[in-house]
């Protein structure tokens, strides 16, 4: 990183300093937007809650770097008994002095035949290694699948029995088998079952076992404190180089054959930062496609993949108007 | 747009005054975005100057909605002559009160065998229309090409002077000819023109012909203002209905067939909020790949379609680290 770029005196430190510098006050602006719009998404949610099947009409709009992930099954089990969506910024919320980037994902439903919760809640921690990486890293959320109803086939549950199994152990997933530890029971059923999922044949609801890269909380902070330090020495004037173990690693995600949704820390950003501010602009979308109005959401009849793939390729269209 | 929604006492007009309230939050937040990052945009400009052929490689790089408009030919003009570019948000510049969300693209030469022109600006202004359209809007800017180097063949010329003919005669474009106005001798050359282009032969410098839909900073304060007092009464608990000349229209724009680069303004966005933010970033995944080793931008030789495609697929890859 800290190669100087040929026939130029700058140096790939001072842009990378420099794309801090903009994280950072992007980070600050991100706060007060949280703060700008909380009250305003709470009129939101007064508003849409009282629109019959307002959320399963957004998820059927969904963006295709949300749809992709929603397999048919997933679709029936969304449109039938998703009663909310919210996103919060709970790292930030009642003045908190967390990172804004931080986001818990919480889906409510109506009594359904697929699972017993009424409400599932997944968070995502903005952390920063001490290799450099940054990004938003999970834990496995179990959901408790009715007898024969479980969309993940198991997945979900082994995943965070994996979960539970390392953070008792106090290892570190990937990292430590990388090093030579031994792959437990569950580790090898997991990864069975992981690479027994056929192509394009994984449910939406396995994402509520992401984890991503294992960064804890104090190691983010030392990381975050540690890259401030040398930010500010060097424009001190100070000749500080980075630490070998982040010189080679900004974009290197840990190689984890247990992640079971890999990608899952994108899908986030795609729900909080476009399907969550855009919901109004979805809803509407959806109310103004004809075909749309043949379907009728309250029933519990399983849409059949033609229908799906219809409506899909219309929200690609731009949308035509229709008087309603 | 007053519809009441089915099964549901909220109506349309609800939904759409929660989106504008959101809209007004968001255009403060840009303003003060604007603010924030000044000093360090003005840094890394000092920063990139210093590096030979920085954005010919941020060009390079440009993401599929900006780089679909490229043509090898533009491409060989920009990689070989573009020293600088910069996006100012010259309506609230310098303590200005205007709106954040106008832009002005600028786009810095070398000396170079098409054109005389060191500098090419092109300004975008946020205006609302009677009909309730939104968006930016922009005047066609010529270039001053040299003999038989003109890349958009006369096109821009003659937008130039019809543009400059529909001030003088004080109409209003395509709405003007809807309403029966006749064509004039100059649009017709115009119409012809385009008609000739053909598919994804028109050149990147077109686009500095744009000109969007015909909204005059009048017309947009007046509806800005009717706007948001309708809005106030209706939270005031008034019944106040969008005027019929809204009703219908809040995608439609104007159908201009005299428009020579249709899409401009989203261009423009693509250029303001993703190409120049991200530049740093565009500019370390170019020297990241070691194709571009073997490129050398120096040269005046025109890039073949190939080698263009190529990295236009690379860039959608994720980026491999190369040691420099």
């Amino acid at each position: 990183m800290a190669t100087i770029l040929e026939e130029s005196p700058i140096t790939y430190q001072e842009l990378a300093d420099i794309e801090r510098e903009f994280d950072d006050v992007e980070t600050e602006i991100i706060r007060q937007q949280v703060q700008l719009t909380k009250s305003l998404y709470e009129k939101r949610h007064a508003v849409v809650s009282q629109i019959p099947n307002f959320w399963p009409l957004v998820i059927e709009q969904a963006p295709p770097d949300i749809d992709e992930y929603i397999q048919p099954s997933d679709s029936a089990l969304l449109l039938s008994s998703l009663s909310s969506l919210s996103v919060s910024h709970f790292e930030v919320e009642n003045g908190g002095k967390g990172d804004p980037r931080s986001v818990a994902i919480r889906w409510e439903f109506t009594e359904n035949e697929y699972f017993e919760d009424s409400a599932i809640e997944k968070r995502f921690w903005y952390r920063r290694a001490k290799d450099g990486w940054a990004g938003l890293v999970s834990e496995p959320v179990d959901i408790k699948w009715k007898k024969g109803k479980d969309l993940t086939d198991g997945l979900l549950t082994l995943v965070k029995a994996v979960w539970d199994e390392e953070q008792a152990a106090g290892t570190n997933g990937a990292k430590a088998r990388a090093k030579g530890d031994k792959i437990t029971a569950k580790q090898q059923a997991l990864k069975a079952k992981i690479d027994g999922i056929g192509l394009g044949g994984l449910s939406f609801f396995a994402w509520f076992g992401f984890r991503g890269n294992r960064v804890s909380a104090e190691e983010s902070q030392t990381a975050t404190q540690e890259e401030r330090q040398r930010r500010q020495r060097r424009k001190a004037g100070e000749e500080v180089s980075t630490p070998a173990s982040e010189a080679d690693s900004d974009d290197s995600d840990d190689d984890d054959d247990l992640e079971i949704f890999p990608g899952g820390d994108m899908l986030a950003l795609a729900i909080a930062d476009d399907l969550w501010p855009g919901a109004i602009k979805f809803f509407t979308q959806a109310q103004e496609q004809d075909a749309l109005s043949d379907i009728d959401f309250e029933s519990d009849e399983e849409l059949d993949d033609a229908s799906l793939a219809d409506s899909a390729d219309e929200s690609e269209r731009p949308a035509k108007k229709r008087k309603a």
